[in-house]
């Protein structure tokens, strides 16, 4: 138990706050609700931010920047949204020393503001498409908090397009919950299942949401991703018309889309250990630790001779760091580096300068295995992949042993009561059908795959007839 | 005029917001005092950050996000800083449907919220320095606003740093001051004065403030980035202390330096022209346009295989962009393409593609050459290189032409009067005479430059003896 851990068998979400806390990734800050994401912690966060900005770019999208503040009124424009969102706004009534003739509101999400810009920027089709990207930071007045996963402010990224056609704009809503889904299964090793919110679950003002569901180690989902298709909600709202090819004032169609800092708390769940962080090496900050092994001040000038000299080598590539404070003795070291889920430590000491040989230590699986010091780069880079790769696999493993066709209400409601995982189920039921469900219960319908197989039956609480199932789960 | 852009001579305030506007930089948001960064402008800011952020990383500091919302009580606990910051503040008294018990202040810096971090997190000399930066939103409720230059809302990095002694401390923040330096004058091609600021000019909070100020096309000082020597005012305002090497507890000596989406204002004002926007190359989103010129669907074919080719060849080291829309004349284009500011035009028509040469337009002087198809790649390297080194160059002339030597309060009051640019005087005036001083010649005291040379001499208002001269200007 590194540095007091909990084990999750114990304890689970006191495990995970313990890692959040100790491996020095986030804290609480004096503000409710709020956290503090540290050094460690927004270098995940960078890192995840790069790779998907990438991933924007290359579906042709561009970032831009609307103000933090939201005339009250704008929310008001789009019956739903405003029914959904205006409950958890923080309200900013007084600024410069004086009351506000109409209060703020700090954005929940940007659609209202972007929109009214949209409304100057789109006048005909040759304005289409727009594809925007926002990343910034977003409150939601949240009771029970949560680091990472459920904060009163948190960081995300928001993209807010706007079509020509309805077709388009469905294109382009599949097309970015891919992008989500390629990120969390290749990026994050985190496999998800893909699919439609139902009517109870979708965002206030889309006419369809679309999700990725990931499965985390107490076998709760964790919606990772939403990808929205808002149809003509708010450019109706807000008058927002083109003139289309054949001369035609249209009213443009719309998405939007958006992962949180909530994705560094799903990461965490998805592959730790009660040792703590386990990180897949295409989002550690560090990827590979060199630890030196001495006892003498002589031994201590050659190990670290060596040392360096495989830093060099390694920072060709990777992202590498050399422990060498001479305070700490080797196995404190590694327990850290431990705690912190750097993917492999490197070990090397005076017989293995003598052999020319390194010790390199998975952090996944905790296999040790020597390798000639002349091939160390190769060694470390063939060892990443097969992390990245075996992290994924195993969390397809463990959320296949923990994924159970379900058929009858009374298993449905046994399955749950013993957290036993996802349940595939018939469902066709209502949105009081649901809330029913989520009552007895505490689960919900996660998703309607995209993929589902044909598999007709009867749904487990209406009993109407469905041709597919759904995933239905607890959730975070 | 390009898309008629008012002449800086008939209005420069006009020309200014002409520019940003209509290059599509920056718009206004239906928020009081509130701009929309608009993506080509985002892009500006996303080059500068990148840059900034590299320099920052070089020097020891990582990057960490704090919240948004700041207790009231923190703001109180530096006399100072309450007196100078809350004014501004926009302040939230409602949350999640009801009264907060103490309200929020939407930070307008962070010195409170971090400090009251340090506290938690620095115990021993081993916990120092602490080199934290954060790059977010701002807000302070400014009554005249101007784009990017001074809005409610802005973009900043806020550096953060926590030392063992006061002499750290001091040379953390002349080095931190030295990085806005180098990048102003090398990345933005805009050159500045170093220099700390009087005891009235100075942050609310801080012991010392450098700054660096340079000089806008119409000969006012922009201030461009400040760097703060706190002393220990933070730390014994939240009892930030830390267990010394010989075992007593100090009070930790702190800095805290920013630059903001402002410095985009002032690249703009730096170099632009009538025509529109001039930018260096080293913050361009785009380096290269390619413009293909045809009259036939035969000249169209050869000359738009060649340009591709052109556009492979540059893609590998530049960011170039080949504007092959069919719609709008090569003329159209140039416009356009000038008022976006990009710094090298490559023409191509039918006779260049037969004589293997091809037409490069610088957009800074106009200046227009032929080079041989297959050394296109060597000279645009050349010509941007150029280009960067020489608008430095105009500036610093530019600057040098505008500023004089001024020895009396009469020939200072005539040359602020004629907005003649930039005045090196003796100063030894109280705050009382700084304000004296803007009053009647709308003028401040800029900086006391850090590498003035040895010029004694009598203050031209108090006429108290001075070893140096001080800059002094009319300012942003």
């Amino acid at each position: 138990m590194a540095k007091g851990i909990t084990p999750r068998e114990e304890d689970y979400s006191r495990w995970y706050q313990d890692i959040v806390i100790k491996a020095e990734l986030a804290d609480y800050a004096p503000v409710k609700g709020c956290m503090v994401i540290r050094p460690y912690g927004f270098a995940i966060w960078e890192k995840m931010q790069a790779e998907l900005d990438r991933m924007f770019r290359e579906t042709g999208h561009t970032n831009a920047y609307f103000p933090l503040l939201i005339p009250e009124s704008f929310l008001q424009k789009e019956a739903e949204h405003v029914e959904g969102f205006s409950p958890e706004c923080a309200v900013v009534t007084h600024a410069g020393g004086s009351k506000l003739e109409e209060p703020y509101m700090i954005r929940p999400t940007s659609e209202t503001i972007i929109w009214s810009m949209y409304r100057k920027w789109i006048q005909s089709y040759r304005d289409l498409p727009m594809l925007i990207n926002q990343w910034c930071n977003i409150i939601r007045w949240e009771l029970r908090t949560r680091l990472f996963l459920r904060t009163t402010e948190f960081l995300w990224q928001e993209g807010h397009t706007a079509h020509a056609t309805e077709k388009e704009a469905e294109a382009e809503t599949r097309q970015m919950l891919e992008v989500y889904r390629v990120f969390a299964e290749n990026t994050m090793a985190m496999p998800v299942f893909q699919g439609l919110k139902t009517e109870r679950e979708k965002f206030a003002g889309a006419i369809r949401t679309y999700t990725i569901e990931a499965m985390m180690q107490d076998r709760k989902a964790l919606q990772a991703g939403t990808s929205h298709n808002l149809g003509q909600n708010f450019a109706k709202a807000f008058d927002v018309t083109f003139l289309d090819q054949d001369g035609e004032r249209n009213y443009v169609w719309a998405t939007s889309w958006g992962v949180s800092t909530r994705l560094i708390g799903a990461l965490i769940m998805a592959h730790s250990d009660d040792r703590g962080l386990v990180l897949p090496p295409a989002l550690a900050p560090t990827e590979v630790v060199i630890v030196p092994i001495y006892r003498s001040e002589s031994e201590q000038s050659t190990v670290l001779e060596k040392c360096e000299q495989i830093r060099k080598e390694l920072a060709a590539r990777f992202t590498v760091k050399l422990d060498d404070r001479d305070q700490f003795k080797p196995g404190f070291k590694f327990s850290e580096w431990e705690l912190k889920g750097v993917p492999i430590r490197c070990e090397l000491g005076p017989r293995d300068v003598e052999s020319g040989q390194v010790v390199l230590v998975r952090r996944d699986t905790g296999q040790k295995q020597s390798y000639p010091l002349d091939g160390v780069l190769e060694a470390v880079d063939k060892s990443l992949k097969e992390i990245q790769s075996d992290l994924f696999d195993k969390a397809i493993e463990f959320r296949g042993a923990n994924t159970a066709r379900i058929d009858s209400y009374d298993e449905f409601k046994e399955f749950m009561a013993a957290d036993r995982g996802f349940a595939l189920i018939h469902w066709a039921g209502s949105s009081a059908d649901e809330e029913r469900l989520q009552e007895e219960t505490k689960a919900t319908i996660r998703c309607i795959p995209l993929d589902a197989e044909d598999d007709p039956g009867n749904c487990i609480l209406s009993g109407k007839p469905c041709t597919g199932r759904v995933v239905a789960a607890k959730a975070y």
